[in-house]
């Protein structure tokens, strides 16, 4: 079922995406004070479920619907190779991803665990046939139509009828990639976003901060975000932001993963930041340059737990706190109905 | 389904106790090789789920069974009342513990959502029917008899057949009987130990701090932790202490909630640190006393929401960690399996 008021636009340029997030729908105040209504009369003292309380407010406000509901949960991952992978910056081999897309279909990765465990809906989706974008350090990424389109694949796969939306991404050398997107978007050095990945070492992650420098160097001060994400990005990168534009049409909440999907985010953000409020960081990964990022865009992780795979795991983990902030609320008595007295707090 | 191993004892003195925890079960190492040689060959570069990882090998060696499981799940929940609630330390009536403990039967409190939600088997256990401990401040709160009939119900109220136990309380004014247990357990002053409880404001936690001390210094420098539970503790205490050492009896791996869960724990601690060392903090509670006893204890908390309700929610939320490691460890694939090349990490 296609949310009644979800539009699919047309987007042939990016002035068509700029309109778009000129005119993204908004939160809807009515059901957000219905639950903060609802909320103050729950059989627990004010506060005290913390920042599930906060995460079913905002889910009512971004639904526009009171109870909000957590039961139709889409994870959406996107897989794309990167030409700065032949720089030798991952501790993988470029068909890593590849293999790891067969993995998924296979159903024998982490997110497919995750997915099954907690009865959420995986879906994988290859960007440009696994093709990779041009090498970052020499060249721009892609065209614009290549961007555009990979933009729009992400927007239009997202389940309208979902309730949440988790993003998550696969790509040997994208942290690389989300090194140097974050380094042009918001400044600092290329050694402030340059962390391990899956696992260079300490000579590994000099190396891929000057990788880093040379990319947004060859942008001469570029300021506008898309072409920022059109020269140094990727496909994954361009599909997560339209992922995050399709969910807001489509009025679900969204659960970032990790550093690559904060990367998107702050495409979004430095457009405008009003374009990524109605997303949640689901954790804090072990990449450095991950908590940096979220501190920037204004977010404070659900989870913490030093992962750094991503995959959506994050993300599909953090699911459940969501489900618990929604079910506690939807579900728990009121002091009235329960004879339960209030307190003087 | 009893545990083959699991031992009931013979608590009939403080000693009983003493002996008993003299010869507690230890983690199976061969189990917990065998977890962290599995997790080496799994499709995901090594240390990339981060504390998951660490979760699995945990459970497998205090299960003693690789791979370990997280499919039965019980959460006990003790309800008590407390004499020090005469002293108006809390921002409810005492007649609250009676109606949540009837709120909790039908079903409409915080962790009914949660057990309903993520399919775990609630049991609440209302302790000395619910008559009250005698005024801490003012007189001993248990007598010996008294103190040992709620450790051995803790005790053996855990079901030998599940896989993982999730502890919590109900109980008003005992966030004021935590914070003597652990200044008399871990020095400091009363104040290091009080907070806002249920939402007590600045002059309440001021009064709050008055009656610790007044209750501590009327233990004069008691160091028996035994006593000391005895003495200014509750019965849910000594009945969350039993329950941690009759789930070491039957092998499962605990889950503490917040900062009474982990002043019983400090109890058991200040005896053998060991005694507590098959426990995971679940979350670290808004409670500013949690986050201190937790760092004395040694353990980091899974999960940090702001949360501070008790009723075992915060530990019922943490089994979806658990969850997800034990998915993860045991139901993806191997890089040899799923032909994935390798990393030079």
């Amino acid at each position: 079922m296609t949310h009644p008021e979800t539009r699919y636009p047309e987007i042939h340029s990016l002035d068509d995406v700029r309109a778009l997030l000129r005119e993204l729908p908004g939160p809807n105040e009515a059901t957000r004070q219905q639950a903060l209504q609802h909320d103050a009369q729950l059989t627990k003292p004010p506060g005290a479920l913390g920042r599930l309380e906060d995460i079913a407010a905002f889910a009512a406000a971004w639904q526009g619907r009171h109870p909000p509901r957590a039961d139709n949960v889409q994870v959406l991952v996107f897989a794309a190779n990167h030409g700065v992978a032949a720089q030798g910056v991952s501790a993988f081999p470029a068909e890593v991803t590849a293999q790891m897309v067969a993995n998924f279909e296979a159903g024998g990765a982490a997110i497919n665990q995750l997915c099954a465990t907690f009865g959420l809906n995986l879906r994988v989706i290859v960007l440009n046939d696994l093709r990779p974008t041009a090498d970052i350090s020499r060249e721009d990424a892609m065209s614009e139509a290549q961007m555009l389109q990979a933009f729009t694949t992400g927007l239009r796969a997202v389940d309208t009828a979902a309730d949440l939306l988790c993003i998550g991404e696969m790509g040997i050398a994208n942290t690389t990639v989300a090194s140097a997107l974050l380094h042009a978007l918001l400044g600092g050095t290329a050694a402030d976003w340059v962390g391990p990945g899956t696992g260079v070492d300490d000579k590994g992650i000099r190396h891929k901060a000057t990788v880093v420098a040379t990319a947004v160097q060859r942008l001469h001060g570029e300021h506008d975000p898309l072409h920022i994400l059109r020269r140094v990005g990727g496909y994954e990168f361009a599909a997560l932001a339209g992922a995050i534009i399709g969910a807001r049409l489509a009025r679900l909440p969204v659960l970032l993963d990790g550093f690559m999907t904060a990367a998107a985010a702050a495409v979004l953000h430095a457009i405008s930041p009003d374009a990524m409020a109605h997303c949640i960081a689901g954790h804090v990964s072990a990449e450095p340059g991950h908590a940096r990022a979220l501190q920037r865009l204004g977010l404070q992780s659900l989870l913490n737990l030093n992962m750094r795979l991503g995959e959506a795991t994050g993300a599909a983990l953090a699911t459940q706190v969501v489900k618990a902030a929604i079910a506690t609320h939807a579900g728990m008595a009121t002091f009235a109905s329960a004879g339960v007295s209030g307190g003087n707090a």
